[in-house]
């Protein structure tokens, strides 16, 4: 039974994701006719350079005004792809003020600014959908807050930015450094010109908090994200890594406490056995862990950027949300009742990898040694190297606070026979 | 905003699934609630043995006659744990006739009649639901048929049953054979008495149908399912997937045809590279491969079985479920607009691993590649080891259909100088 008034799609952004999106919507067609159980049609497109040919695309649907095509009134679903936080933000408020749904691929819109649009979108009876903001085409969105909708989330832990684990993957196969292999990965169109949202976990973070505040049912913040880039990660580290069994990894790690009253949600560089699934993440796909009391341990892997996996998310949702209009009903909207509190990095307890240099003489270990144990942080294994004077001290940590740990490294400094912390590096995963 | 009426849920059956069921609902109560926005109460248990001690579950709940539960008239949601096809089939057409919604965990059941089942859910308005069917808690009905609803899947391969990979598993790492592998596995309570359904792919057959459903929108019956156990496997055929870089799995492949026009289903014990991601699913762990052609490669990785896993996937389903009730929508239903024919298994193209045992003298390898030419499946490479008299051959082919390499090992059987087939073994993922 179909209907055959078509429901109105207005595309904001017309770049790498919005065109394949539209392409998607034309070639098609009939597919998702049947799917929603209503034609769809593309009812106007936004975008900032209207002279630019788009194959596909009526011309007469391209226009400057966004404002203009989101106040129609006529318009069911509107699909912001523009990224960043203006317009989109004021965008896609207009729309749903003006009676429309949302799908957004806007990751940092998302984490800083979640809340608020799932408050809007609720007054004014829409949904907010953004499946494509984490991962790209990996359904996970839907599956954290629908499949898992009756189990607890313990943990969430993934690959989720596929510059920085082009970059690692090529450190780790390769042996290269960090500046050799980003400068491939800019060559091969990975990296952007400025890749610094990608290397210093800002993309990440992002999404780390979209997934807390999915997986916890707690509102989490960008800011309350701890954030370290991998811009440090040397092919030593690579070494050490190998040493251990492990390789290096930037992760987005969300946590339930193990006492379950607080969460926390952080993005480093982290070593992680050879052995766990996400190991074997290659080249730019994203993967993401995900452990819970009953179903146990969950892995989703795909690809996590580009424009036609990024399309295939968005118009999932679309689907989803078309749905929900023809049967007058809403999806899950947001969902924050735990409203745990969101703990500093402070209070995370993980294993930690440090190399030492220090100077090569008898009682060094001994007094390293000590200053662990002073701040209650229990040491796992020492491997100490010695070479023409100097040595060096590699110490892998039993579980401790970061706080211990920070305490710890600073009471190493101050030692006159430790020369320098080489690198401090988090284990994950075992 | 609360409703205060609580949603009613009848569980039928209360074994390991349904046990695990009750008791999240019981001790998560809170959480439903919030996550469902109205409270769940559990409103009756259908049971075979009453007298059983069931903790956690008020025995006044408990109840022999299903048809009156189901009957009541004022339950929501009924959930169907109890597998197999009869009294199931009826309780949920009778549950749907009385105006519930149903949560199903039953693979063989929904394989067989799934396109009934949808229509007497559909005609009075129910839910039908059923994650918990195909790999455990693996999100993967929901993210096939919502998050993929705006793309073309071209293919899922899948390892969908644990028992069977839990014994490939050992005789790969080990070098055991079937036997010594299934005793092991019979011993540690991962297959049951009677192994049959799981390694004879009854169990797997029927995921494949349920899959290549919801994937192609599209009717596939479990009679569709070319089915081969693995009970054939040898600790020899391992050793020959060793050498190519490839292990075995058992698996289930649902395909559209290159020229899109049709579909195939089939489940048997395959080679597949050592660098696909599916080769590293250890255990009774299961993992679903799917291409799509926007998307691109995703995979869903997680426990295929067990109490708590499958109640996770249920109570998801319940959540949706009670969620749809309160809105009173519906979810999406089935699918099968596309009315793809379902091709034979001969039409299948794939590679092919062939073990023959031949005489060891000149014209022999000229004989047998002459037999492949004239059934047109193209020699990839050929291994020839001599041995006091006799040969064998190993001869791994380019992609042919299956009908043609049929004719092939039926033209190689009647040649003089070979002995015999050793084995025959597709090869996939490449």
């Amino acid at each position: 039974m179909m209907r055959t008034r078509p429901l109105k799609v207005a595309l904001l952004g017309c770049g790498v994701v919005g065109s394949e999106v539209a392409r998607i919507m034309t070639t098609h067609a009939d597919d998702l006719a049947a799917r929603i159980g209503a034609p769809v049609e593309l009812a106007g497109v936004a975008v900032r350079r209207p002279s630019k040919v788009r194959e596909g695309i009526d011309p007469e649907l391209i226009t400057t005004d966004a404002t203009a095509l989101v106040k129609r009134g006529d318009i069911d679903v509107v699909v912001e792809v523009i990224g960043g936080i203006e317009p989109a933000r004021t965008l896609i408020t207009t729309a749903f003020e003006h009676g429309a749904s949302v799908v957004s691929a806007n990751k940092a819109l998302l984490a800083q600014d979640g809340a608020a649009l799932h408050a809007v979108a609720e007054e004014n009876g829409g949904d907010l959908y953004y499946e494509a903001a984490v991962a790209g085409a990996i359904p996970l969105i839907r599956p954290l807050r629908e499949s898992l909708a009756g189990d607890k989330v313990n943990r969430v832990l993934g690959i989720v930015n596929g510059t920085t684990n082009f970059i690692l993957d090529k450190m780790d196969t390769t042996g290269a450094g960090y500046q050799e292999a980003l400068d491939e990965a800019t060559a091969l169109g990975y990296a952007e010109a400025d890749p610094t949202a990608d290397v210093e976990g800002f993309d990440a973070a992002a999404k780390a908090a979209i997934l807390a505040g999915i997986a916890f049912h707690t509102r989490v913040r960008l800011d309350d994200v701890y954030r370290e880039g991998m811009t440090e990660v040397t092919a030593a580290d690579f070494a050490s890594a190998k040493e251990m069994g492990c390789t290096i990894k930037l992760l987005a790690i969300c946590e339930r406490a193990a006492d379950g009253g607080s969460v926390t949600a952080r993005v480093h560089p982290a070593m992680i056995p050879l052995t766990h699934p996400l190991a074997s993440v290659r080249g730019a796909y994203n993967a993401v862990f995900v452990e819970s009391d009953a179903a146990g341990q969950l892995m989703f892997y795909g690809p996590g950027a580009g424009g036609a996996p990024t399309a295939s998310a968005v118009l999932g949702d679309l689907v989803a949300v078309c749905r929900n209009r023809l049967s007058g009903a809403t999806g899950p909207g947001e969902s924050a009742y735990a409203a745990l509190p969101v703990s500093p990095m402070g209070d995370v307890v993980t294993r930690y990898h440090i190399s030492l240099d220090v100077a090569d003489k008898p009682g060094v270990l001994a007094q390293v040694a000590t200053v662990f144990a002073e701040h209650d942080v229990s040491i796992d294994t020492v491997r100490q190297q010695g070479k023409d004077g100097e040595a060096s001290l590699v110490v892998v940590t039993h579980r401790a606070s970061d706080a211990s740990l920070d305490g710890t490294v600073e009471a190493l400094r101050s030692l006159d026979t430790v020369r320098g912390v080489a690198s401090i590096m988090r284990v994950e995963g075992e």
